[in-house]
């Protein structure tokens, strides 16, 4: 019979819970055997969601490291708790699927990729889950075979819906802020469409509080535009935005020396269109998951899958220090109104040479 | 000096009053020098319009056509009077522009490529307007390239707005039907497609009156579907509505062995999208104007041309004929319920042989 | 623990091979117990992808009815097993889903209603995929909640991509025609939107063979029109082909006094879109299953759900009749150039009164 | 008879042929009387298509200004003459469009608008077409109307076309830089979006060159990044290249608290799409022309108008300085890598308080 991937999941909040049902129902190779949550409102729904299932709940996290068999862990808790869980599963032997960010802190991030390094054996991934989706991916694909020329520019936006009930504020205390929380995504992806290797050359950053104006006191805004320029001649731009009226709007737009790929210029949440009194409209999806839901299905099959079959993973846990590094320096420039220097080693300066 | 064509427009409705400024301020090889309508709200108009500009307004045709210099007659007076107007202007050895269709009688029609053929030193031109727009001489020329190899499918429909006035009930007494009034402008393009020699084989059309059901005392329709099939193979079908919510959507598509030219599949007012908490919408022109507005600029230059340095019209004026000839049989069809047939000459017979 | 429907499949070509892994990886309250096929290489690949997984082969259909514990079948052999194949899982006390079409034969499509009402505790389901597609659904919402007013006007294709192999020749043997073969699934729509008690009122089809005049061998084309009048008055019309260049192009809309629904006017493969030196350019799906993988993935789920919890299907089998019924009318009329006539109770008549 | 205004065009280059053409044909309350170019070739051209029309043709600008009963020139010349051409123009009292950018120089623009000042009955106009295109007016008109709240954030590109014969390097050594001569335009819709009143924070700007190293010898880059704050919360970012691989390319977004208005995220050159072997393709305008060829011919008729009837223009001179200073602003950036800070009067600061 088919062997299957003794899994758990941390954390069973908004994203938690999606992955719960994904490594339950949607991955044929998983058997999700645990997840933990110390929310009595979580429990109550994994009693009805999971327990039925043979899923064991626990509430405390180490104690469901030690569920009889246990071979990977989803950690999908609040960022703060990433990194520590991570590490501890580690620790524990496990293989581990972690939310990103690993951690608001470049250091603190850092310490999950050593912790990773020291067991080699173990498959550890950052979830960046626009490295799944299978748009992201066909535009990969197009450039990597020199379909638009030398990629050279970039931009890339992560627009969320307006959601007016201040859930945003009391979020971005512990965000790490929309450049770390929003654009991180961003950023990851022009790591990967420039090269994993690519070395930051100075990063600037605006923002502006256009609807909550609450968001300064965590230093925060809901409206953010940031540069990157990186060594060897590429220029990533980011927006972020906590605004949008008509919905999600995840956006991205790579151009080359000899073309340009466009992921999402046009969104849409069904191949429906109306004609109607005030013209033709269309919607789009409410929030990212309505975006990325196959893509978190893919994550969960293809981390399943190389921890089975000890293949590789498709990207290395490494370029999510990066994308941290460079996430807090936006956030950095933004809060300082300085731009932010590094060196061809990627080290901090006070004024690099043009 | 730069030599102008003295010309004239008869009717000042709509599409004449349209007609008028454009000869008179967006043709500049033109000179509008009389216009003609018996009309007394019209009157007014061009008083304020046309006059102060220097050109003379008649209401009697007849004396307009003997307006001195005159050269050229724009007919754009009521469908019934298209044949008898075109047929005086050619006697009275003036060049033609007659709005289509040249009438709601076969016969009629061919009357006017009668007279014209008599006197093959004048310009007689039916203004397929559909013929001069950007859009769908780009598909043309596609097409004529070989880039959709051999044309084998036609989907062509003319969709107006919604008016709820009752204004199109009344236009139905004069118009010929659905087919003739609408769907002429894609047969025409069905023939210049296809090829203006095509051979109609059958028709057969249905209808229905979904929002105005007075309109079957004129033996009319207010959404009618018909199908024309050619000798050798070829199939056009079409579509006509009085009753699009989002404004006019006029499309079309050619089918060929290798490819697809697609015209106007996505409407558009302007390149503005709006955002908005519905989701994304866009608008679409309110009337056919709206959408070939250039078409009719570009009619009246390149007439013009033809007639001050004596060059070929753009198309035959006998496939007018034609256009009416299977319009006429579609009505007939919707109305009778029967499949109409004609042999490879394009006589109507009983039944063809497949 | 979860109880989980024991399901078989029949037929492991290219869509039964689909089927056997959505029950046995993509459905998770299913377990796929068994799979037939009298084919030497689908029973290959199946020693590969089910077997492993636990599911028991055969090669005799009789003998996979008695697998232990078995509840459902799927039946996806060729269409001229459907029927047979249907009634024998029924006497047998199985759950049916049977692949599209009930038989090319309307009598023989009947017999297996006939045979599902002799059993009304089991659950017998044609599987029209785009029921099941969540933009064709989210189109049916909003006009049931009457966003479009009265639905009046119907247009619908299913349009493959070319396929130059002639597998498309042989394939016309035995499919029933391109109206009952592709426009079976319009035809299906069309009831689903005008009201599954819609009476035919007229049906009238043409067709050409644009690239494999071999069809006509089969009484087949690869280009058909059809059009459908309702009582009541309502029209659908149809387009079918078997030679689009860029890929799979299905497509609808739906009229109504109010507004018009449109699903999938703008295909494409994925949210890519490329700019380069001919101009801005995206994909779309090669075939059916690009277009409607995840619509077979729900119709398996849906189909297990109502077995499993004895709830409702989503809509009834007798319409599976109907659609039958229409598609060999269309296809008569292409073969014989006449239009048919019903009455009022759906009858054929020589010529219904206007 | 109706009375025009007799109007000279200075400069026939690329873009002043084509003003000629406009004043000449075009703008019906136009006459064109009179042209300067000092260039043999393009002296031939005109002696072909102005001359015949009764255009007076002059090698001599200050001869031209005394062509008599001028009343309006067209300053259409290399940008370095604009504001001198302009200057004469108005001490010669007559009325001037004059082509963007007044100066590359912000106080020799400032010297055009106290030229103008001086004399208040000229109607003086820098070109800037956006402002007459019908998108970006329809665009204006929703958020003036309140449709998307408060502008906030406005994204604004232009892309031109990559153009491989090394024409922009030439080119690059007077025009300013990429962010004067390109983002120019997208600046001053800014300014007209966000209130022409708007005051600059602060500045940055990136670029690279990518394809045409050559540029850096005049400080020139062939794709920029720059972001523009504004006092009172509003950020502007604003992209410009010279390599895009499908033609030109320029689009808006204007982001409000309540929405967005996006202006040709989808450009095309016609309402054609091909569906072809490759997937679904459209082509895009070869160049700025292409785009906003009405623009012009209605800028061309508005100042027109606004000369003949004394009526006030679209928009007011000074805003052409601000867009200058500006541009200038980025262009510095881009060249020290110092983000440069204004404060709340817009006089240059060292660092402006957050």
């Amino acid at each position: 019979m088919v062997r299957k991937l003794k899994t758990a999941v941390s954390g069973l909040g908004r994203m938690g819970a999606r992955h719960a049902l994904n490594f339950l129902n949607r991955t044929p190779r998983s058997e999700l055997v645990a997840a933990f949550t110390p929310d009595p409102n979580e429990l109550a729904w994994a009693k009805i969601h999971l327990e039925p299932s043979g899923v064991t709940l626990y509430t405390d996290y180490d104690e469901m490291l030690k569920h009889p068999g246990l071979e990977a862990v989803v950690v999908a808790t609040v960022t703060t708790a990433h990194a520590e869980q991570a590490i501890k599963a580690i620790a524990a032997d496990k293989h581990v699927l972690c939310e990103k960010p690993l951690s608001t802190s470049v250091e603190v991030s850092q310490s999950v990729v050593d912790a990773a390094n020291r067991k080699p054996h173990l498959k550890v991934m950052c979830g960046f889950s626009r490295r799944f989706d299978a748009s992201y991916r066909d535009a990969f694909e197009r450039l990597d075979s020199g379909a638009i020329g030398r990629p050279s520019v970039f931009r890339s936006q992560t627009c969320d819906k307006l959601d007016p009930s201040g859930f945003f504020v009391e979020y971005a205390q512990f965000s790490g802020g929309i450049f770390v929380d929003c654009n991180i995504h961003d950023i990851d992806l022009s790591l990967w469409y420039f090269g994993q290797d690519s070395i930051v050359k100075s990063v600037v950053a605006m923002g502006i509080t256009a609807v909550q104006p609450e968001l300064r006191k965590y230093n925060d805004v809901d409206n953010g535009v940031g540069v990157v320029e990186f060594w060897g001649g590429k220029i990533a731009y980011f927006y972020s935005s906590r605004m949008m009226a008509a919905g999600q709007h995840d956006m991205s737009e790579l151009i080359g020396t000899e073309g340009k790929v466009v992921i999402n210029a046009n969104p849409q949440s069904s191949l429906v269109e109306m004609h109607e009194a005030g013209g033709i409209r269309r919607e789009i999806p409410p929030n990212y998951y309505g975006r990325f839901e196959y893509a978190f299905v893919t994550e969960a099959n293809e981390f399943t899958a190389a921890c089975l079959d000890n293949t590789k993973l498709p990207f290395k846990l490494s370029g999510a220090v990066q994308a941290v590094k460079i996430g807090c320096a936006l956030q950095e420039s933004l809060n300082t109104g300085k731009k932010i220097w590094f060196d061809e080693t990627g080290r901090r300066v006070e004024k690099a040479s043009l």
